[in-house]
Formats: structure tokens, sequence, C-alpha cells
């Protein structure tokens, strides 16, 4: 067992190998350049002396952790799991770990979560409105400043960030282009009843999604979508379809609230009521996770780059670091439609 | 902006609600016992004084991080992501924050990576063989035990974990009777000809499930399985059965390396090849994930407990924590197959 052995310190190793102070930190920092030859024998050095750079020590000093928060409801959900694998990735490569924080199923963050989250000192934080509000999250956080992702309402398209408020940062997504291009597709296949089967109700992803719909089918001389309330869910969209078919009066085309609730409605379709999917009903999603090209599914939905949104989230960590009290920063993300097999 | 606010002590805050020092420590952890309203006092009170216990400091003197490192290849997949998402809120419950590490694509781990792992002085790692070995592993952690999840070959059923090696302690699971049962299933519905959509070539977790299927397919007098190669991904298996009826002679069940390819094997003979499941071909998976109940697939799968896995590898945590230098420890988990639509 090597942990019995005592640890070496980082003069200790930058003087056997013949280098600076600075360039053992360097070496042990993946996103700094230095000589991989150089970088090689320090950490071959380091092993032997069994030195590692303590980061509660350096922490301490420096007042940064490495450490960087993600808040989520569910890291099994598809979208969400896409989005810590690269979100991960990236961090990594920035020299920062991912720190996986679960609200409760009711998406709710309780003083003791909160609590608990602040003793690990992150140096930033990803979060959702509907998880913790900006104002509760300040109240409990240190220094770090928090990053919402945020679905501006009908045209607002972005806006000023909100002044007087607690600091934090704003990932826009714009979700008007990528509706639009769906509702004109749909229009032009001849659909007439739309119905909006929903995420969690009181969801702001869910909320301005479903507003965003509502005002682009106006804007289109379309009646208001027929909302079947779903959660998000595979099981509560394949429920809310036969309803809408059983109970209502059904629909010619179905735009649901993400792609794991399009196969939810897929399935219900096809499988309980014996319905065509695109001859029949149309359906679309949003996200554009990896499932949707399996070919039982081969969805056509909105897309909302995960590459992209990774990249913003990262510079927006980094901007902040930078300048702890820089004024609200923003990055803006853009949607587009993704056409496969359901529409047509 | 809070994080110009000074920080308070733990006395302070002991001070100000007159109790004792260790009962702000106790407020903090989720996993000790307090009465509520003592604690809901003490948390007022730190907040008022803009306390928060820093686990930075803290991990100098306890010499414990509450950091549990997870190695994975691939947060998204869905296996991975289920048992990160169980892992999470069961460490959570007990105090401890889940900290990622993303092997690379190719599933290894170079120094660079495991010298900024051991950075984050994690109390404990669980990792796969196949994305880094014990000897590895243990020459670059510190004082962490790491926990390998074991996958015991045909005839040994566990074993006595090596002795002599770097210590690690291990979660053995026993395919034995889930694979069983699923070629004994096959059987009954008179297959003859059965073929293998195998996993990553040389990863651990593949090579003893073709194994053990191969050693239960002769015990029960059936010809060796027919091999295709696959990852693990839907994509490289809709591809293997495509090729498997194309170039090779076909089979009439296949029995996936995991239920992700076991949606790329039915979408295949479904979609691509115009095969009926289960009429023409059977098909069986290993995992049961979530995605597995959806009605397109509805798959017969062996299952992997997700509730017991994770239990057991927090009991080993705990368990490690409690006794650093006890023998190496283990906990051993079945397989079952369960019954679904795609096998009759």
């Amino acid at each position: 067992m090597t942990g019995t052995r005592q640890r070496a310190t980082a003069e200790m190793v930058a003087r056997r190998a013949n280098v600076s102070r600075v360039a053992v930190s360097r070496a042990f920092n993946p996103h700094t350049s230095l000589k991989p030859e150089k970088r090689a024998l320090i950490l071959k050095i380091a092993e032997e002396l069994n030195y590692t750079p303590d980061r509660a020590a350096r922490a301490l000093v420096s007042g940064r952790s490495h450490l960087v928060g993600v808040i989520v409801p569910d890291v099994c959900s598809h979208w969400e799991s896409q989005e810590i694998d690269a979100l991960t990735t990236a961090l990594q490569n920035e020299g920062f770990a991912t720190l996986l924080f679960k609200t409760r199923t009711d998406y709710s963050m309780d003083e003791r979560l909160l609590a608990y989250m602040r003793g690990f000192n992150p140096d930033s934080v990803i979060a959702f409105v509907e998880n913790v509000k900006p104002t509760t999250l300040a109240r409990v956080l240190g220094r770090a400043v928090p990053i919402y992702v945020h679905y501006p309402h009908p045209g607002s398209h972005g806006g000023p960030v909100d002044s007087g408020g607690p600091l934090y940062d704003r990932l826009n997504v714009l979700q008007h282009d990528g509706i639009e291009q769906a509702v004109a597709l749909l229009q032009g296949y001849g659909a007439q009843r739309i119905a909006y089967v929903s995420g969690v109700a009181r969801s702001r992803a869910n909320e301005s999604r479903e507003a965003m719909l509502r005002s682009v089918m106006a804007e289109r001389g379309l009646p208001p979508p027929i909302v079947a309330p779903g959660d998000f869910s595979y099981d509560a969209a394949f429920n809310a379809t036969i309803d809408l078919f059983r109970i209502g009066k059904g629909a010619d085309a179905i735009f649901a609230a993400n792609d794991v609730g399009a196969f939810g409605v897929m399935d219900a379709l096809r499988h309980e009521l014996g319905l065509r999917v695109p001859e029949d009903v149309k359906v679309v999603g949003f996200d554009d996770i990896a499932q949707s090209h399996w070919k039982s599914y081969n969805l056509t939905t909105v897309k909302f780059d995960l590459d992209e949104r990774v990249r913003a989230l990262v510079r927006l960590i980094l901007r902040r670091l930078a300048e702890p009290s820089a004024p609200p920063l923003e990055e803006t993300l853009q949607t587009r439609l993704v056409v496969r097999g359901t529409v047509g």
C-alpha cells in the first residue's frame, strides 16, 4: 500500500529534476504547455519521490478548488448525461474536475444540500432556475458566481441581464428559429391540429418552449396547440398520447417538449393506438440527443448543439475566473431543425 | 455579491448558537443525526455570519477529502449514466460528492490524467480494469484504495482476491445464472444457431461475458456461438448484425453484450433486413437499463440490479474508510433474466 509512504514536497522534486518550482506546478496542470520531455522527467521524479500537488493545500492559498459543480435533477436523463459527458471532457482539458450534485426528485434543493455543496468550495456552479433560484444560490455560495441556462421568452430574444439581484452569468438559448422551422415543416405537410406534449409543468424550459410554440403558431395563422401534460419522461409522454387520442380528439401532429418524450409519443401511436408515423401523425422533438437517429425513431427534432453549448459554458467559467467582479456575462446560442423521418 | 463578505469561523457560530463546536460540524454533515431544530438554528446562524465549513482546510487536518472519484470512458452511455446517477444520490446521503474522471476514447488513462486525478486527493476511486490496472492506479493514488468491478470467469465463481499485488477492493458480478436462464429460454423456444454480438474486444466485461456464454452453451449441448464483433454501441451492433446476415449465414437468436447493442441488433433486423423479432430471430440483452422496457424494444435481458450494485459500492467505500489497512474487501452480486417480448 503506497498510502503509508511519506509525501515529498514540490521543492524536493524541483531540486532533484534540476528545474524551477514553477515547472513542477506546470507539469501537473494538463492545460499549461511544457516540453513533453521536461514534463515526463518531472512526473517520473515526482512518482519516485511520491510527490503529488495537494489541491487542498493549494486551494487554501489560491482560493481556487478547481472544482466545477453541476446541479442536475437526473444524471441518467439522456440530455443531461450527454451534457455532463462533454462538459467533463472539456473541463478536464482546462484542469477542472466536475463535481455532481443531485437535486431531489421534485427538483428542489433544500438548505442542507446547499450547505453541503458550499462545503466543497466550487470555483463555479452550473444550474437551472427550476432547481435553485439565483437569490438562494448566491446566499449559500461563497466566491463562486453561478451560471444559469436561460430560455428567453417570445419577443425578448435574450435582452440584457437584470441588474440589481445577485451576480450570475447566463447561457441564453434562443428557441425561436428551430421551433419556427418545425412548425413551417408541419404546415408544409398539411398539419392542422398540432398538440404539445409538455415537460414538467413548472419547469422554465417547458414554459418557455410552450410559449414560443404558441407564439410561432399564432404568427403563422394556426390555432393554439392542444396541450397534453407530460414531464419530460418517456412514460408520461406515452400515457399523455394515449389520453390525447382515447379521451381527447387526437391530433395530426405532435410537438414533444424533448426527444425522450417524442419516443414515448411514437411508441404510443404505433404500438398502442395502431397509427403510423408520419403517415397518420407527424412527430417533432426537441434536443437532438444521440438516440434520435436510432432507426426505431429516426426523429425530426429541434437541435440545441451540444458542442457549442459546452464551449460556451467553459468560456463563461474561464472569463468569470479571470474577472471575478465583472458585470453579468452572457453567451447566446441558436437552435435549428434537423429533418429525419417523422414528418413528411 | 456575497463573495466579498468575510468568512466567519465555526467557533463564532458555536458561540452565537450556544452549541458545541462539534454540533456545528455535525450540522453541515448530512449523514450525522442532529435534532432538526438544532440543525436549522445552526444553519440559520451560519448563514447570517456567512460561515461555511471549509473542506479544503478540514481535508488537511482529517486527511479526508469527501470526494469519491469515478473513472468512466463514457458518461452518456446508458449503463454508466444510470450508475453515476444512483451512486451520486447514495454518496450524497453519506456526505460524499462524486468526482468524474473520463478516460480517453481508447479507454486508456495516461500519466497526466492519473497525476491530475491524484491532485484532488479522493477518498476512494471506482474503476474498471480495462480503463486502468490496479498496479498503475496504486502507484499514483495516495491513500485511496480503489474499488474494481470484477467479472469472475466461468468456473471461478468469485474466488479469493489475489494477495501480493497492490491493495484494492472488489465488486464481483456473477454472470452465470442470468446467462444460463437466457440460454435455457432460447433453447426452450427452439433456437439452434445463437450469435453473440460482442462489446469492445479487449474489455474484461466483454471477454468474461463471452466466455460465460460459451461455457453455458457447451454445458447445454449447443455448438459455440457465432461471434459478430461490436463495441457496446448501437451503431456497431447495428452494422455487425447486417454483416452477420448479408456476409455470414445469419442466426436464429442473438445474444448482445449489452442492452444498447441489443437495440442496434433489433433495429437492423427489423428496419434493414426485414426480419421479425421474436418470430424470425430472438434477441437477448445484458444490463436491464431503463430503456429496455420501451415499447419499440421491450427487451428480454440479463439484469444486473442497479440498486444492489450501488449499495454494495457504498458499503465497500465506508468499510474501507473505517479500516484503511484491512485486507482486500469484497461484495458479490448475482444476475437474473428479465423476460419481456423478444424471445418467444
